[in-house]
């Protein structure tokens, strides 16, 4: 037997060698195919390609019976180092957090700034909040709890999506998360193997482009446009999905455009990814800031591909509390609790008791939609003084108005509007390119945003920029 | 050259289907051998094989100039998928959490149960945190903040550590994490990519063999012995390095064995990693739970490759508060930074500020520390009583004595322990294996702890176990 076995590892040794000619071999051929991209100007990475390759190296290794998880991941390796080889390395980007973190030295310095950048709103806890909660962490509620969240907080969720949505769920379909960026990541991490797709809707808020290549993914962008009121088109949907498209992220009221999609567009797009076994990810943390009421993935049922993401940040002032709640398929949930589980055990048990009060109050989110929607109006009225064309908001905490090309470079002319007219906002490239359009926070007070938007139409006339 | 570029592209889709077919004859060699091993019960991972065909595999690499780090983490994830294969697919094991849950259902039936089960301190965070969490929230400090943690809190860090360890750091090398196990995905995520290697000590806390392939790595394990007193022998860790170690995990006072290391061994393990470009994550929660003072990673200097593992939750008893800390150097806390940014925005501002004021309580970890090695005085009596072989603890809050082989599934015999006697601990399998030992958590009270090794002994004396 000792020799069998060593001629078995021999065997197995040089199948190894052989893997490594044959990634010397194919290296080869992508630095020729990069030669030639590059005389002629073209993108190196062209995710279409990548996509059959690895179609072809799935079917070949199904025949074989090789795990997809293996192959995979060799696949991917394979991609990145072409890409590694083929690329410059890219100098770290600025972002509207450097944005951000300018405003604040320059209020440190004494000057005065309009902060329209933030996405946060100014309203914080209600009372009872801060009460339960600060009682909860005196009376020593900060154990290890079980990683899905306290049952009574759960049961709560399940009987408020029952009043707001007439929908029965379970516990079973609830997680409590600490925030809203961490049900996303959850989605992503449990939807998303190395490899997949996430469709994303342009203009988006940055999050879901980061949190794709996060979990090894890649996201796909359809665009829409300010002439067709921001509405998705099925059509552009259709070409961009591919056997890889796992899931696609939906957000309405949305960040940045504060857009809802009417009831007919939205259930139609549900039906399309539901066909195709996309999973909707529908992200709906500012579904209390609304004019006229909004669309909820949960209006219908809660199918095995619907995932919904809530917060209590927008409806309950709650942002740094970071607490929020994804429903869901019950074995989705399931992977979801092993993964908190795994790297953060729990939401610190005082946290879900001052949501459960936030859950029983249910005047504070309208008071706090009431807040938004009047400063809504104001930014508004501001913007048409000024001339910028935008969407007028269904709900949401932004507007989004195109304030036209004014330099080579939004992020820099945004750092430009900081500096000289003391007025902090999120320039439009960091929601997908959007270069002419500029992010306005309603998170601010209502003379904040009021001259923050006059000192802008200040900015955009002296830059004699052409609009349009 | 549309030609040219759709040939090219044409040979290199059927490269990588060439490379499926190449890992599909290695795997039926693999097969081949597995059953071999199988058939005289041979061990199915050899490093010294892996590391045999890892060398061949690079050499070739280098005849073609490919990158070497591309090449380990395929042989990596070759390997590992060859050892998946080997192995029968594990059914969806219990873990310690079902007994925990097993145990919680007991009670609530009215059972009496020493719960020895768990691995979170009884003791509950001191009046002062509690009271300052609770100022906190009150007043609102509530807010997105710097993904870094708050600028005081990491102040006092860096204060701590000069008055502990002598050492000068700056804030650049600090980041405030939610809790323990957030800390170690951390260093997990930013150190190790897809195909590389983990290394850990068994027996060990199973996070650590969890936390690795959650992000794409395989861990590898070097056990140690009881009869060593634990400790780790640097020729079999030199045996099961390859040139895809990127990380070891040392953990002392250890979970579950209470070992600490004496100064020259763990000098010459952090220095024999350094040498070999292996990052030191130095888990160190239970650094205040000591008999004798501790060695840590920080008795030294703050290199590149060292990486301090701190929480709150032991040494103050703010376990569900989830707060901790990662030391390391500025580049690797600048991608922690960015991860905690992306997915959690910040741990909240009001638990910080109850952790600043832990941190001025210079007291309360010498008083739970004081608490636990009164336990574990108590815990060794009792254990010496029943005749169980163990090592007595340098530190920690576990005792993990050899009960013996008392079933063919350790944890069916911890379940069964349970339910005929009413005592909850953890079996050492969990751990690594270690099918012959348990671990008893002194997170319990006098009573409980006496009362469960005494009844302990009774199940192994029923059982009529020959410990050896």
């Amino acid at each position: 037997m000792a020799n069998d076995l060593s001629a078995l590892r021999e065997e197995s040794r040089r199948l190894a060698v052989e893997l490594v000619k044959i990634l010397a071999a194919r290296r080869e051929v992508v630095n020729k195919i990069a030669d030639l991209k590059k005389a002629s100007g073209q993108p190196l990475v062209v995710p279409n390609v990548e996509a059959e390759v690895r179609k072809a190296m799935l079917e070949e290794a199904a025949k074989h019976g090789l795990s997809v998880e293996t192959i995979n991941r060799i696949a991917t390796i394979v991609f990145s180092d072409a890409v590694e080889q083929q690329q410059a390395k890219p100098k770290p980007a600025l972002t509207h957090f450097d944005i951000l973190r300018r405003a604040v030295e320059l209020q440190k310095n004494g000057r005065e700034v309009q902060r329209l950048e933030v996405g946060e709103p100014d309203l914080g806890a209600p009372p009872e909040v801060r009460n339960s909660t600060a009682n909860a962490v005196l009376e020593g509620y900060a154990r290890y709890i079980d990683s899905r969240g306290l049952a009574e907080l759960r049961a709560a969720i399940v009987k408020t999506v029952y009043e707001r949505y007439g929908l029965e769920i379970s516990p079973e379909n609830v997680i409590v998360t600490p925030g809203g960026r961490f049900s996303i990541y959850l989605a992503a991490k449990t939807l998303l193997r190395e490899g997949d797709e996430l469709l994303v809707i342009d203009p988006s808020w940055p999050m879901y482009r980061q949190v794709a290549p996060f979990v090894g993914a890649r996201s796909i962008h359809v665009k829409t446009r300010l002439e067709d009121g921001w509405t998705p088109s099925l059509n552009e949907i259709e070409k961009h999905i591919s056997p890889s498209t796992k899931a696609i992220i939906l957000n309405y009221p949305n960040n940045p455009t504060g857009k809802i999609l009417d009831r007919i567009t939205f259930n139609k797009l549900v039906e399309f990814a539901t066909e195709h076994g996309i999973t909707i990810i529908s992200d709906e943390v500012y579904a209390d800031y609304v004019r006229n009421g909004h669309v909820s993935i949960l209006d219908n049922e809660l199918g095995k591909q619907h995932v919904l993401i809530q917060s209590f940040s927008k409806s309950y002032g709650m942002t740094g509390y970071r607490i929020g709640y994804v429903i869901a398929d019950k074995n989705l949930i399931a992977k979801m609790a092993s993964i908190i589980g795994l790297i953060i055990t729990c939401v610190p048990e005082f946290i879900q008791m001052g949501a459960l009060t936030a859950l029983a109050l249910k005047d504070t989110p309208k008071q706090y939609a009431a807040v938004m929607m009047r400063r809504m109006e104001l930014a508004v009225r501001e913007l048409e003084k000024i001339g910028a064309e935008f969407y007028r908001p269904d709900g949401g905490m932004y507007v989004f108005p195109r304030i036209g090309k004014l330099g080579d470079d939004a992020m820099a002319t945004a750092f430009e509007l900081l500096e000289s007219k003391g007025v902090a906002v999120a320039p439009g490239s960091i929601f997908g390119g959007y270069d002419e359009f500029v992010r306005i926070s309603l998170g601010a007070s209502d003379e904040s945003i009021a001259k923050g938007i006059r000192l802008l139409g200040e900015f955009i006339t002296e830059k004699g920029s052409k609009r349009g």
